[in-house]
């Protein structure tokens, strides 16, 4: 049973982000009322910075959704970007190395279908991984990065994600740099768990950075994958509170499970909708 | 500088509780829309079990407020319940007996204005604090309870009252229980803090009924009160880790550091007008 | 690789529990020291209620198990419960329902050796979770519960236990009640995870009690299994905050994610043999 | 009432960092054994990393300092630092500049005797606080920085400290960066309060920073002063979860009741002798 059944049975969910002015809301939901749709929750939100209008709503019933689009594009202002999604489970590839946690994790959630969301297929620069993928049914590539070019092993990625109609890339501890040209077919599409509490400790290692500094909390952070490393929009956050006795081994093995909570959570509110990118930062509606 | 004056400048707070039916926030922003006011920021929830309709919506603008307030009372559910709130500080009481850290805490945070509140007096059982309480040059009206009947002393105490223009009344380590003849004087605006994590350890000592069941997170509650004791519907809740270590009495030392902190985000929550009570649950716009 | 691994190489645990006296440490110590053992880490504590001393002490190097413990048996006090475990991973059997949350959790890391335990079988009174448990080559024993008595089903469970050679007994959301004759035959042996933060909600569906009672955090209690219905020592409790949005379904999803934690990490100190109950409160040694 | 008063009644605490060796604990219990001494509490650890031992004990007993002291000299490696503390309340000064939320904590604290220590006096570069410092009956020195060097300053705030037998010097918000001489003459004895996870963060206006990378949890560090800014030893660190909907400002207020709990708790730590460094990081006992 996934979220999306158990809190609504919602058929459309509308995204909408605008330069704000006054009215819209009313704007908005005059057309819903007037098509006799059904909003089952709605949620807007102004940035001040930006002067821009966020705004998401879930709702029920039959619609012609070119009909509603041409509506709102009518009232809405200029550069209004708007987003009608019918209701349907997420179509996902997960790139992973070596770790298995967030991949577990994952794979026994997609075995009892409690993401909005489902797993066609693993991608890894090792093989290590393939005996627990295959426990699960799923297609495993495995895809060796040694002896090529970074882009030339990017394009042997492509070539397989071809095959599949993708909404998401998850990164379930990908020790690989994507090159801005990968990551710029698939904007805002790839999201990242990090293995510190970011900003800090950014790069490689981040718990024998925390270990000598002497921290008192480690975190986990995923993110949206963009060209600069680690320094994407943030979705979730999580900490864990260690002490003097955690050597740089047990904070991994702490950290683990603070990674495998964020990164679940950060794709529920994905693949429910949830998740606006502005400026670098997100708006979540949860 | 509160909250309030940080987040917007908002003139005026609209509260709307009513059965949900299609339509609803088109037709309130319709009315908000064409009083030419500006929203805010606005907030809907739905409640399934009762089928009622929650909405705050924050503006800013000159109205005549009855003028909207006929507006939406054609427009809206015959039952509906209506709030045109007038942005102000709330006025408060506080009752204590002799702990200091609750209300240490709120009178200095009332001493640098960080409340949307202010608080008119103490009222107290016990003596003890009023050399705490004259410092910040705050009336302290010392009332024992001693040698009189439970209704006699709460006469007394609303002889006091009635001197002041109170919004809400906060009990913070008020080591009385209220009869509900006084509490229903006050329906919903009462706030008390206890010192557990409730539904555990209801009633009398609970940091030695948490002691010697030997748990390992303690709390506090914040939640207003009604004549089933401890009872009310929750606002906040806070907790902090212990372990075997604690005795009895370090367990009321931590935990007065959680009672403060979730005393004092129910009340930040509570004047600036973000909490509904259904059900005897509150629904928390925040 | 497990904690144990990591932290120490340590080869063995002494675990001392006896009245407190002048001078227990010092005793101690001297005959680990004249056996030219190397205590890696060591912790103590004095409980006042019970004037009990508790002493937990890894250390390495080879040693006559039988020598140590007469010298041991000489210096401390009449009582004295003394346990010196030699290291190694500990059996378990998994008692389980139909939730697969926990069970797929404790599956992958017992895949991954990341347990300082070993899964030798896991026991269901549902068909359901064996598609999940065979994956792992985890042999899987379903013993239904319908038209038999409580006693003649644990028979049934009694018989496949003996089978195996266990440590303990976990209970992954085990959907039934032990009776007290199937408990005394597994002292401190059987560990629980219930569903809610105990003292609150205990018993049946604590989350649809939680939802009616309008809770702000919701949470997770692993425990030790006594006779009386979630009444054992407690050994980790962890917590999620909720909010007036959350049915009972997303409060039970959100939960699982804090079950899993709970049990997880309360298993981790136990396998670690950090774990004392006195007086049913446990005393933990992390 | 202070956590020292209710643990235990301890009469002495004994601090120990020495090079590791076989028998550490035997060897430094043996003495307090002999000199009839009841041990209340002890916590040793090993850093693997320095190969250092720390130890901690709690005692009651009437003692001949220089005899212990004599005797544990003999026993131990070369290179000892040995600490034998008389329990008794730490004597502190709190810098501050115009924030007033730690300084109220503490100055609350304090006028309830709730820390194991006594603040001495208040002194601020501006003269804000003064009112609020006076209520409660403490010296307020007002040195403003203004046409000052920074060395001619710190000569003033020394000549002012001169005055009182300080053990530590706490800064509560104090918004300048001292000198490495300021600090050389007050090694390891001046806390402050950052208000940031460190080490993300760093310098000036950390909420500004968290508010432009879009963090969804803020902290507070409380750590040692050092002459590297915001880099001295961590003691401990809080955290509060916020989203999208918060200004700068409003991070600010929410971070002002992380920053009191971290400072606090630090203090707390400190002020019992919990807290040993090693390698610029802190070994805490609690």
């Amino acid at each position: 049973m996934d979220k999306k059944e158990v809190r609504h049975m919602r058929d459309y969910i509308l995204l909408i982000d605008c330069i704000d002015e006054k009215g819209l809301i009313y704007k908005i939901t005059k057309i819903l009322y007037h098509f006799g749709l059904n909003i089952i929750s709605n949620n807007e939100f102004v940035e001040k910075k930006t002067s821009h209008f966020f705004m998401r709503a879930e709702f029920t019933g039959n619609i012609n959704e070119g009909e509603i689009l041409t509506e709102m594009r009518k009232e809405l202002p200029k550069e209004t970007t708007l987003n009608l999604i019918k209701c349907r489970k997420k179509k996902i590839v997960i790139f992973a190395t070596k770790e298995h946690h967030c991949l577990g994790d994952l794979l026994i959630k997609n075995e009892y279908q409690e993401m909005n969301a489902e797993i066609l297929a693993v991608i890894s620069n090792y093989p290590d991984l393939e005996n627990l993928v295959s426990k699960f049914k799923i297609p495993f590539h495995y895809l060796s990065h040694r002896e090529r070019t970074r882009e030339s092993h990017e394009n042997e990625i492509f070539d397989v994600l071809k095959a599949y109609d993708i909404d998401y890339i998850v990164l379930a501890k990908y020790m690989r740099i994507l090159t801005p040209t990968f990551v710029s077919k698939y904007e805002n599409k790839i999201i990242n768990i990090h293995h510190s509490f970011l900003p800090a400790f950014i790069g490689l290692n981040p718990y024998k950075q925390a270990f000598d500094r002497g921290v008192k909390i480690i975190g986990a952070t995923s993110h949206f994958v963009t060209e600069k490393l680690d320094s994407g929009a943030i979705i979730v956050q999580e900490i864990v509170s260690i002490d003097h006795k955690y050597s740089v081994e047990e904070m991994k093995l702490a950290g683990r499970e603070v990674e495998i909570v964020a990164l679940s959570k950060a794709l529920k509110l994905l693949f429910e909708d949830r998740v606006f990118i502005s400026n670098n930062k997100t708006i979540i509606f949860d």
